[in-house]
């Protein structure tokens, strides 16, 4: 699909605009009358771009020792389809295709040229590019904005001129893309030493280039491939996001892996995630930085800001966006997923021919947290007509059975396996036993043929590399090694969980107040003034008195009804726990007066001479403490947050994360996720606390979130203490940071 | 070494004997004159099975359909340097060797026959072996102990008659052994199929046949190899144990791995862990039945009994056993441990060519728990002067440097993160790099002449198979996947800290009591006879006034001082709070008497009429909840527990486990690695908790259940109140499981 480099031209120079008015004209954009297709304008770029006619290698030459040579070299190897225009003013043929000495010697159009030129000459080759009327540029040279403030205006630079042509980049610092389909590999990577491309239905976009290799390699090695693979290094122009929504339209590609450091524009992916997960083309991510040391890499590498990992897995976990620690399983995972679907529910049965194998399958499936399918009386019984009766039957040890009916038994014992209504996907354990090529090649016909997720493990080397190749044939997917057999399952029962979920549609609780128009007068919210935040949106917080001396205070108790708890209010002594600002359970006055004397005595030596204030309210206890917080994140707007609280907040760090607003039926999964779950569904004679109060209160800490937007930078309310079922949920203490009122509320309520 | 048929006649007649007697008389056995070595007698005899001068093959053939074939296939294929003896009464000869019609007609003297003949057949062949004066039978055939009754009672008659010959057993239910140096095959396992067979200094011993295949393979793609590697399958005689001991003793084994499903003798495979360990022989353990699948697998497939997990990590922690969840890792791990030694610290500093891949590598080090090492300012300027000073110095991208210096400057890089203090081990994530071959072997050279622990992972995948080939060739171990990469730094690492760390040598504390001539009237002891147990212990618990009646319990409580709990004291409802027999918190009289009704109805509804007897105790608050608890393992002896208490313990499941007695060392030790040591510790204005006090109850507790052994079933001490520092630990309930009396009163007192 074609389109004129005239509309490409319009196409680049409204992409040049900044992206948010590009989105408000995209509907003009698609409505005009050279775009006549489904895709979005910048998909129809990028259809052009990755699928080019002619390619021009700048600074092309025939020593594989270098940058433009080895492009060069894997152009002529894999036998690209379309034209091919080395540039180099001193020779007049390369690899026996003609040379020109510029760009603008060379005949047009030129959908892509690559630069494989010295840093300096890349500004001035990119104005040239422009004025050849060229559509877009890889850049591969490194030392633009990864490395500092100079090096991110030289980058600055090279958009303008680029967009001043209406043309587009892919980079700085990549390594180029290849297209299997085309034959096309416009990249300098070794990787592409290695023939055939591996050409596919995976979309594979990487910030990092050698990632991308690695993961070329892979797919080569497991039968698997992509309908493009794509580097996009430090995104100066074309991002993660433009490949994605490619392909998302792209029909071609049927699953989407991307490695991510960091995102220019979170908003765009989750809704990009969103179309991923409404068409069910699984979206497969590896996110690195997720740790401090992660995070700071991410930044000298890509100039990425890494994002909170919270927020990652929150906005992930929305959107059926397949998160991974591994980019390998990236592979691994989307193939399954490409073959087999995702599982419709939770269930693993698992088989092997060695005893041994499927007693540690036992174990490596219970600590991956996967659940065994409970197989029916029926299953088992017809199970243990071929196997003895002394066997468990899930997992299932299919050796050392009668080699006369060793193979129709194999493939009986997964047929019934599979078949059990309560197994959602089967993991076979592939050990050394007799036919083990035809046992393997019947199970994966017997796989296919049902469509039923199953993940094949072969655990000796290449001793049973017969296998792998027929499993290749075949396109069954297969793995190694257990970790990641478990990896691909795990991943495809949570991507089915998610896909299946119920559409969240979000409603603003009753009762939820004008939160909007709530002004504070400082950043730092105190207690009270985070209490009456909660009080607009309907959360209920413990009544307090104020107390500016020890009289105040005692007066304020025994209005209030002993024991009663005395707290600092300060705006700079925020952390009062630690400064001993809190006094609890006290039973008279004269507690309340020596709690008093603590306090001020704690403050003075931090804060010499400043006044006293403290508030005074009931003991309330009975119930389990909980931690409700939210948290405004950068890229994917506010995330909110419920877990274990009071002392246990820190140590279990148990918490569960979600992106703002949410519906009532996913705060109560969060809190069924938190480890204390069974404290709070009553156990051992404890009452169940008032879980409807708990979720409600959640929901309201959502909306507040999503409608303070980035004013709420955080807020923590704990402990919220969860009564008995009945008595409610309140807030004991809580503190907030406000941000100064700005232009957007809310950044993530789609 | 080979010892005279009689001396093994001798021995074997020994070994016949239960094991118990066969120790005591060991002495003597290496004091008689024809075994002049410093093994065991028990290493002696394997020394001669594993090295057999000659083996008979009873049911060969030249079918590789048959197991007999398939053996004599292997012996052929791999040149056995022995003698060869097939024995088959159809055929003169079978694959160019003279066969025999039995094993009467062959000529002695005879090492090993292995038995490929059918079940039924099976005693009478053993009985002729014996006759034949066959020092040891290698039966492959299946359903004997592991099918039930029936099968275990025909198993022991092949023990039997074994040992009335002096003659020991492999399997049944086994795959029989390789020995590459001798390029013996003694196996019908089809991972035999593929040349040379791996050797090299691993000792494996496996219960699983099938699982040694896959081992075998791996070893192979690695380049490692075995001095011997066995299959035991049913242990009916010869048993894991004897063949740790035979590599612990045999000079040509640097490292011993094994796949236990269960022991014949616990006691026993500690002795020999300690031994291990004092040689630095590292043993590494993959255990299955870890799970409640995974154990009942166990027993299926080879009659074994998998015993508590919490037991077997408790074991291997303090006889440094490195314990695997995997298999493959075995290899792996042991071959690293045998190539480098252990690490002497926990830093680990990390590299590769690649950004994405160092990215990554930083979350997933952060994500296993392990320490980043902490380089010197004088090691980061020197990395600074090599990568550009924007990049973080640890983990470090060592990608895009110049091409010229590239492979210098990669070499410099690895010696200062290696050479760094701080640096216990060095990471090497391989990523498609220029010159990547040169920098790997470099790598590689560098790594090993300086013996530092160095884990290479080569993330492409065959792209850089001649990478994987000069690693073999240099012995170097690698990894493929980052998850083993992962496991094997944490292995060798855990294992240096189990070998660095102090002797334990236990001490009976102070005021510890006769707690070995208290007496119970009944099984499950109360509360109240539990802590007076305890108390013989030295361990404090609440006082405590028992009431039969309302009046009773308000004149206690009184006495003792409000608040006061109310207790239940029932032998048959020995859960109480369950079944509300606990009330606490009672303020007054009338409380008191309240509480008494509420109890007396509740036990009214489980146990009408039947008389009811509370205790009183005081209301102590103001501590953290803990729970210590003991359980009697039948493999390993008494183990000690200490874990979150109170109503978190079953929730968090937070706890630390030890081989009972333990030092006061290894119980802080225990107390630092729970979750909650940092609420122990004191953080956030609250106290620190008398840690003395606990450590002190965990070596006491410890010692109970040491001392009474087999009697204390079970111990569990929760709540235990640890109160800040200077106010010591209190039980506040306690409940035990007595065993009658037996022999031995302490199993595992070493």
């Amino acid at each position: 699909m074609a389109i004129s480099s005239i509309c490409v031209k319009q196409l680049g120079q409204l992409f040049a605009l900044p992206r948010g008015r590009v989105r408000q004209r995209a509907k003009f954009v698609t409505m005009g009358p050279k775009v006549a297709s489904a895709m979005s304008p910048s998909s129809s770029v990028l259809r052009a771009v990755l699928n080019p006619r002619s390619v021009a290698i700048i600074g092309a030459s025939e020593s594989s020792q270098k940058f433009g040579g080895r492009v060069m070299n894997f152009i002529v190897k894999h036998g690209f389809k379309g034209t091919v225009l080395p540039i180099n003013p001193g020779s007049p043929t390369i690899l026996g295709f003609r040379a020109y000495p510029g760009i603008s010697d060379a005949p047009g159009p030129i959908d892509v040229a690559l630069l494989a030129v010295p840093g300096a000459q890349i500004a001035p080759t990119i104005e040239a590019c422009g004025k050849a009327g060229v559509k877009a540029c890889v850049v591969l040279t490194a030392d633009f904005a990864e490395i500092g403030a100079d090096g991110a205006a030289r980058q600055d630079e090279l958009v303008r001129i680029a967009h001043r042509h209406g043309m587009r980049l892919i980079g700085p610092n990549c390594l180029g893309f290849i297209n299997p389909g085309l034959r096309l590999a416009l990249t300098s990577s070794v990787a592409l030493a290695i023939e055939p491309m591996p050409a596919g239905s995976i979309g594979l976009v990487s910030q990092s280039g050698s990632l991308m290799a690695a993961l070329i390699s892979h797919a080569q090695d497991l039968g698997s491939g992509f309908s493009a693979a794509v580097s996009v290094g430090n995104q100066a122009d074309l991002e993660i996001c433009d490949f994605i929504e490619y392909f998302l339209d792209d029909p071609a590609t049927k699953a989407i892996c991307a490695y991510i450091e960091g995102l220019k524009d979170g908003a765009r992916f989750l809704a990009l995630a969103a179309r991923c997960r409404d068409a069910r083309k699984p979206l497969l991510v590896v996110k690195a930085g997720r740790s401090d040391a992660g995070a700071n890499i991410t930044r000298s590498h890509t100039a990425s800001l890494a994002g909170s990992d919270a927020a990652w897995t929150a906005a992930c976990r929305k959107h059926a966006v397949v998160l991974l620690d591994d980019p390998e399983a990236l592979i691994q995972c989307a193939d399954f997923l490409v073959r087999f679907g995702a599982p419709g529910g939770e269930g693993i049965a698992a088989m092997s021919p060695s005893g041994g194998t499927i007693a540690v399958t036992a174990d490596r499936i219970a600590a991956a947290g996967l659940r065994l399918a409970q197989l029916s009386a029926s299953t088992q019984r017809k199970l243990h007509e071929i196997v003895p009766a002394t066997r468990p039957a899930n997992p299932l040890d299919v050796g050392g059975l009668a080699r006369e009916q060793g193979l129709a038994s194999a493939g009986a014992c997964y047929e019934l396996l599979a078949d059990d209504p309560d197994t959602a996907a089967v993991l076979i354990v592939v050990a050394t036993t007799p036919q083990l090529d035809d046992k393997v090649r019947l199970w994966a016909e017997l796989a296919l043929a049902r469509g039923k997720p199953t993940a094949i493990l072969l655990t000796p080397g290449t001793l049973v590399d017969s296998s792998r190749a027929n499993l290749r044939e075949l396109h069954c997917p297969y793995t190694n090694r257990m970790d990641d057999a478990l990896r691909v399952l795990t991943a495809a029962i949570e991507y089915g969980k998610a896909l299946n979920a119920p559409a969240e549609k979000t409603v603003l609780p009753a009762g939820f107040g004008a939160v909007a128009a709530f002004t504070a007068p400082a950043a730092e919210l105190t207690e009270s003034e985070t209490k009456q935040l909660l009080g607009l949106a309907g959360v209920a917080a413990t009544p307090e008195r104020h107390a500016r001396s020890a009289a105040e205070a005692v007066a304020a108790a025994r209005a209030t009804g002993y024991p009663v708890a005395l707290k600092l209010i300060s705006r700079t002594l925020t952390h009062k726990s630690d400064v001993g600002g809190v006094q609890l359970d006290l039973r008279n006055n004269d507690a309340v007066a020596a709690a008093w004397q603590r306090v001020a005595d704690n403050v003075a030596k931090l804060e010499p001479g400043a006044a006293l204030e403290c508030v005074v309210q009931p003991m309330i206890t009975g119930g389990i403490e909980l931690i409700i917080g939210s948290q405004w994140d950068a890229q994917f707007g506010a995330i909110v947050m419920v877990g274990a609280g009071g002392t246990w907040a820190e140590i279990l760090r148990d918490t569960q994360c979600a992106l703002a607003p949410l519906t009532p039926r996913r705060a109560l999964e969060m809190v069924q996720q938190l480890r204390i779950w069974p404290m709070l569904a009553g156990s051992r004679g404890q009452p169940r606390a008032d879980i409807d109060k708990l979720v409600d209160v959640i929901v309201r800490a959502s909306w507040l979130a999503a409608t303070l937007g980035p004013r709420l930078a955080e807020l923590d309310i704990n402990p919220l203490l969860v009564r008995p079922t009945g008595q409610g949920a309140i807030a004991l203490d809580a503190r907030a940071t406000l941000q100064p009122p700005q232009g957007a509320t809310s950044k993530a309520s789609s």
